[in-house]
């Protein structure tokens, strides 16, 4: 396996930063992994708390945590300085720092030499596996899902694992798979694949959803959006070689234009659904949608009910708003649509 | 412009190389830019002759050349040491080292000292320009032409420069850009498109047909095939970013399997025709096929003219084999589509 791989449990640093939103890796983890995460490290007493018990680097270590996930984003993108000290401990002490910083963990000279003592990794999230394949576009075993959206940032990483949480609930056996790297964090594994280089982009799509058990279903968080005018080719790649047997559209409730790209319209889910068949057919002819999850946050509370219900009667399919009432009605569908 | 650029005159090294089928960099360049070679340089008599001047290092600095272009491929894709004692001379009398290998020429100690010392630039034609942007989709001034493709390998390059070369001859203002290696090698400037981290795909395509003149048309070189399992997402990218006005469809006669994916079809020129207006109207609503460009060489002799009439019968549209007609008949109806 090359994709990048987390060892928990974690001890998630949270440095000096008091603003919850900076720190949303962190609370992505909690959310999602909270079994995983044994402790939280903050360097005041401002600094955000994500209700996980506050631990020294001894004391984690004595704990049995592995890693140290830097849970916050430092304004920038680079180490501060002020991290500095405790970071060199942990990975002094043996604990793999991971991080998705702009500048790369192993140019940080003090970091490098208490990681090589040890033997700690300094795992950087945004740096893709070397020697990614060329995709083969064979067909490999289990079932996928994968979300796919019409725009950037609108909740398809969010909907995939609810939809992994709620196909568990529902007795199947499913896993999440992490394709940019605040999924990666929450997975412990997975490849950012906005950083493959082109040529591998849908070999590195198909590695992340390997040959798997015939009831099996990966849930593979989708990125950018097919019609999107920057990203639609790692959208492309990521269908191409995800091969997904079933895919739900995510959009959010009223925004007309691509954020960031005002001058393109969003495409209709109806164009969303027709062109994500009309591409993922060339790797699996049985791709089907089976879910529309909508990010109603924009919309008055009394109108969201008539909103869902008005797209589930157009597009006969599901469509619920996950943060609301979470993607049970998706899975339901799934299930009776992929009956064995 | 952040795009590769070199320097003619060039000097085409072709080292001890034999067979004329490894020298192919070469004999492009002296077919399609024999103004910009000054000579060659080759280390045995035995080697492959392109019919250019053989000139020592000395008489090519002082004949004015730049650039020591390696215009062959060593096996194994490494720099052979008997190479070394000629490109370090070169690199040291001041000639750019410009090479598609595997390995980097900055990685050769030898060579980087000389080019230091000199001020030469080594430039790696694999190596893709630093800080590409996020494609902006913003409609550009000038024409534009892509070549697109049914498979890999089957003349989306030598038609371009053939259509060049006869919308010059008709008096138009053309160029021929470059999207792959040894294009890059013949234009003179170009981006690796196929090295572009996935990001960046559409952006480096936007920066490689930039803002021109209105009647100026580029001729972009294609790369891989929308239907292609594994480099769709390259050609997706490409056609998003080029914003093409007008497209040819290059194809191989009694091709059926994509070369390497033989569990994959060759899309018909049909399909190619319709995803590719489909996908290319996002960036530009007014893209339309022009022509159709077939590599006959697995036909016999008397059945081309045949197989050519049939298909332009049923595309309404020039279908030619630019290798034995040429692309006149495609500028032709270009000219009469586009008229002011």
């Amino acid at each position: 396996m090359h994709a990048i791989s987390l060892q928990p449990p974690y001890l998630i640093f949270l440095g000096d930063e008091s603003r919850r939103t900076y720190a949303k890796t962190g609370a992505g983890l909690v959310d999602w992994r909270r079994q995983l995460c044994a402790g939280q490290f903050r360097l005041s007493a401002d600094a955000a708390d994500l209700g996980l018990p506050d631990m020294s680097i001894e004391e984690a270590v004595a704990a049995g945590v592995k890693s140290l996930i830097i849970g916050t984003a430092p304004v920038g993108g680079a180490l501060p300085a002020s991290w500095q000290p405790a970071l060199v401990a942990a990975a002094g002490a043996g604990l793999d720092i991971v991080a998705g910083l702009h500048t790369r963990l192993a140019d940080n000279p003090g970091l490098s030499a208490a990681a090589t003592s040890s033997g700690a990794r300094l795992v950087d999230i945004r740096v893709p596996p070397a020697e990614l394949p060329v995709a083969t576009g064979k067909k490999r075993s289990g079932l996928r899902l994968l979300t796919v959206g019409t725009d950037c940032a609108l909740g398809k990483k969010y909907t995939a694992l609810q939809l992994e949480r709620d196909m568990r609930s529902a007795g199947l056996d499913a896993d999440f798979r992490a394709s940019g790297q605040t999924g990666i964090m929450i997975a412990g594994r997975g490849i950012p694949l906005d950083a493959v280089v082109s040529d591998f982009l849908s070999g590195a799509a198909e590695l992340l959803s390997p040959d798997n058990g015939p009831g099996h279903w990966d849930v593979i968080e989708g990125q950018g959006g097919i019609f999107h005018p920057a990203y639609a080719p790692v959208s492309h790649g990521l269908l191409l070689g995800s091969q997904p047997d079933a895919f739900v559209v995510c959009h959010e409730a009223g925004r007309e234009q691509i954020s960031g790209w005002e001058h393109y319209p969003v495409p209709s889910i109806e164009d969303v659904i027709a062109r994500t068949v009309a591409v993922g057919s060339m790797t699996n002819r049985n791709i089907r949608c089976v879910g529309v999850s909508i990010n109603s946050s924009t919309l008055p509370a009394t109108e969201r009910g008539a909103y869902l219900a008005a797209l589930a009667r157009r597009y006969d399919l599901p469509c619920v708003d996950p943060l609301v009432e979470g993607t049970g009605a998706i899975v339901d569908h799934l299930v009776q649509q992929f009956q064995p």
